[in-house]
């Protein structure tokens, strides 16, 4: 992994504020995560993520696609089923998670 | 690095939730980036992050502050100076935003 150089101005080139900008937002982060483990449907995401409003869902996932981190397919069955599935640069966020997930625990920690 | 138990429905208690409403925001892991490297000014901070109005840094400062992130040292010259330098728990952080810096290298060049 990559140094930070801390030496260069962190301006709108710089790539953590790049990853900021992709992964902001309260849902992002757990939609990736539940494709982490393989494609779901569209139905399997929403009911893993307890109160995501069906719009706000459509718009991470569509945003998403858009950024090239997961794709989309349609099977033409009726009705229609929708799968999601992270490319392979969406993988690439699988550490940025880790790392996450692993702050996460010692912050809790910390403050009980 | 703990592993994401994939099979763990991402609640309340999720820590990558936990993760991600302390460093959301346009700002904080900028924030966090610039301490880093060592105790910094408030005037030093600020010209670092090019385009940060003073309310929102303040805002952000403080709100690490009570999350445990920063101490924040004042110094009773005249006028007064003020440090900033990240805790123990807040150079915890550094694995999360070496990891977004190493996937929005990746990111950006995917994309050019």
């Amino acid at each position: 992994m990559k140094e930070i150089d801390l030496n260069v101005r962190c301006d709108t080139e710089c790539p953590i504020k790049t990853t900021s900008s992709l992964i902001e937002g309260k849902w992002t982060t757990l939609v990736i995560r539940e494709l982490l483990s393989g494609k779901k449907r569209y139905s399997e995401i929403q009911r893993a993520l307890e109160g995501i409003s069906p719009k706000v869902l459509t718009t991470r996932l569509r945003f998403l696609e858009e950024k090239k981190i997961l794709t989309r397919t349609v099977y033409p069955t009726i009705p229609p089923a929708t799968e999601y599935q992270l490319t392979e640069l969406g993988y690439g966020l699988e550490p940025v998670l880790l790392a996450m997930a692993s702050f996460g625990e010692t912050l809790s920690n910390s403050q009980s």
